[in-house]
């Protein structure tokens, strides 16, 4: 059986026919959130079933009340580790079209700022990203016979409309899917030379809070002082959230928070992060978190309450005199740690209820709540595929954390019981949900040769640089 | 020449023709807001000018940019005191439709809770009001040969649209329409028994207000924490505008306002007014404004910030997690006694400008403001006024405050510099901006009666009671 050298040399050898492959699937327009391009989501999904066929996987097509799962399998040696890849074959929208500079859907390998790209939709999220999977496999069964490990590949078709058909799928199909691990390929390096895993996702509850007054609008001549304003209600609750140092006020909000350990903030440190930049790229220049705590550590360690919404009143041209009947804001908290997402989002209703004049009344709705994610660094898995990283990329792997959330981990981990490693090799410039989508040909050839190292490297054999 | 007792039994005998006046006027469709109706518009103005030019009026139609002024002149008596009359033929728009019990155009006199009513749209507002004031000046002319005292009369046709040519039309024509003082019949009773005359309306300072942060909207996952949030610095500085016992915290806010005198809270203690009903009848129970202070003097007699509309971020269904690069909200302060329009809104901008974090700016826009205006309560028209109402009603006129503004007074003091008595008799029921307008019979019959006595008691001849 041939080693990595050997799989890496076949990579690099047919990597145009990679490119021609990755561009076939890419001329598929399989947005999912258009219902016009049904049909073309299920094109997509059985272009897949038939390219994993041919690697030798057993590939199959699974209906759901949405667009359709592709489900694949290939049973490696025995007793080798067992993967779960995820990734998505749906794409964004193309709208503005008059935007682009070349067709969406008709890719091309250009040259561009940062050496050749990929133009087209879906070539950096999430096709080109899944394709990496898929051709570092190819490239073990060209070469080899056969993969080093056991891989169960999932890709959704929802992904970019709100996964509406995920959960209940993972459940349905839970002993099908169930692996060592889940490698989830829908993220970025940290810049065009560093690769970057994710071992923390802040958590997220989200609260939408209408306050309630008087039983109609009124009139601000004739009632203004005397009745109760739930705009200003509402900004006073609001207001009170955060204490001068940008500490969040909720008895109890920091309740499972630990301090980042020093090995964490010292790796952070490393990596040349700009704090004026990062800011400075979105036209601001003063942190606005905890007092004390460094962006990263704000974004990435700490836990946070944000108004992402806010509406009442009269909000047209011109001015109205008016007392609105009732205002309301979309509230979201961010978790880390052992926050518990149940805990917060009851802290902050009785925060509310507490401060309401006696006339007035609070109405909540629930928009989704989890906690944060965290992953072990020292775990196997993950020290397999830093050392796999380093060998392909000559440095150490940055290991970032995450302010957002990504639900389908929170999902791997809640109903199959599996850590993700999020391994990916796109950049913040690829225009993924904007015109101009692209994907540079470096992330792609490497993104493979990556993947063929971390295969190598699960497997345990004794891993020998190619 | 007959007196006061001859006019008011030649009110009563010819009360149902005023009523069929008052029906032709209301058939003609005068709504301003609507281009289409702008015919009818003109057919109302001319309509009045017919009627006046029959009562002896030197009527006119005059044109402005927008919907015609009617502008009519009656000479009375030499030496005899000289009054503007104003009023407005507009009305407001009659949807939705399908929420009249009668057709809004077809007028009609019935049995109503209150006794006879008429129905229709401006049977009330006002054009029911204002020929409460020719009527009185046919009985004069009819039964008297002429009125006892001079009269012009202004009737404006833009009133439900914002009266975007009065101001220019005042200017223009200010030598014509200056008078010893205004009468403006727009106002209600205090209760059906109860005549009342407004002696204080509050002033109006408008502003909106937007804090711009980021360059951009932002992913709250990516950016929460670092970046500044401009709902959370809107809803910060907004909720600092009001300390914990209700007053507003600008600094000189206060400036120029004196304590209510003794004698006004005592009248306004004689009124009856149901703090408990006023509220209840909106669902509310507490009042919101300064605390030791009664919901009359809070809304009559104190200035107040409220917050008219607030918007920022994402405001639709469901939920997202942006941070946006801008929130706004209209702030309205109503200002009594001597406070600065100027002067408050300059507090307001440094207030805010104060507060703003260094990378978020702030942009204002300037929606009106106008001084609070008072009237002596020793002025001699005034007193004959409020006898002529006792003699009518049987009761002391209340003599009340307005929490809101009435433009056209603040213009007649500052263009043409004339004091207003606010006289009129509709009742908050009569649902001037809805559905099923109605004018109570009694207030038209004993409206007209009033003015009688009104230009009898103003001409100051030796008054006796009819």
């Amino acid at each position: 059986m041939a080693g990595t050298a050997e799989v890496l040399g076949e990579i690099d050898k047919t990597l145009n026919a990679a490119v021609a492959r990755l561009f076939d699937l890419v001329k598929i327009p399989s947005i999912s959130t258009d219902p016009a391009f049904a049909g073309e989501c299920r094109n997509a999904a059985q272009w897949l079933v038939d390219d994993l066929g041919g690697i030798g996987f057993e590939a199959r097509v699974v209906d759901t009340p949405g667009h359709p799962m592709v489900v694949a399998h290939y049973k490696g040696p025995a007793g080798a580790p067992h993967v779960l890849f995820y990734g998505h074959y749906d794409v964004q929208p193309v709208d503005p079209l008059n935007l682009w500079s070349h067709p969406p859907f008709e890719p091309s390998l250009r040259d561009g700022a940062s050496g050749k790209v990929m133009t087209g939709r879906g070539t950096s999220d999430d096709k080109g990203q899944l394709m990496t999977f898929v051709e570092a496999a190819r490239a073990w069964k060209n070469t080899a016979g056969g993969l080093p490990i056991s891989v169960t590949i999932l890709f959704e078709g929802e992904e970019e409309s709100g996964s509406p058909s995920l959960k209940p799928f993972l459940e349905a199909y839970r002993d099908e899917l169930k692996a060592d691990i889940a490698l989830v390929c829908d993220t970025n390096m940290w810049d065009s030379d560093t690769p970057a895993i994710s071992t923390g996702l802040r958590g997220l509850v989200g609260e939408e809070l209408t306050i309630h007054a008087a039983s109609r609008d009124l009139h601000s001549g004739y009632y203004g002082s005397a009745a109760a304003n739930p705009i200003r209600v509402l900004t006073r609750v609001l207001a009170g959230l955060h204490d001068d140092n940008g500490r969040v006020t909720l008895p109890g909000f920091y309740d499972g928070v630990s301090e980042t350990p020093a090995e964490i903030l010292q790796q952070w440190g490393s990596l040349g992060f700009s704090e004026q930049k990062f800011l400075g790229d979105i036209g601001l220049s003063v942190p606005a978190g905890e007092k004390d705590r460094s962006v990263l550590e704000q974004t990435w360690a700490r836990p946070t309450a944000e108004f992402n919404g806010i509406i009442g009143g009269y909000t047209g041209d011109g001015f109205k005199t008016v007392i609105p009947a009732k205002a309301s804001a979309k509230v979201s908290f961010r978790l880390v740690g052992k926050q518990d997402p149940k805990a917060i989002r009851k802290a902050f209703r009785e925060f509310v209820t507490s401060r309401l004049p006696a006339d007035c009344r609070a109405e909540f709705h629930e928009h989704g709540g989890s906690p944060a994610i965290s992953l072990d660094i020292n775990l196997p898995e993950l020290k397999k595929a830093t050392a796999a990283l380093k060998d392909e990329w000559g440095r150490d792997t940055a290991l970032i954390a995450m302010g957002g959330s990504i639900p389908i981990v929170g999902d791997f981990q809640n109903i199959l019981g599996m850590n993700s490693l999020l391994i990916g090799f796109a950049h913040a410039s690829d225009n993924i949900h904007s015109p101009n989508e692209k994907y540079d040909l470096k992330s792609f050839h490497k993104g493979i040769r990556s993947w063929a190292r971390i295969m190598q490297a699960l497997a345990g054999q004794s891993y020998s640089a190619g």
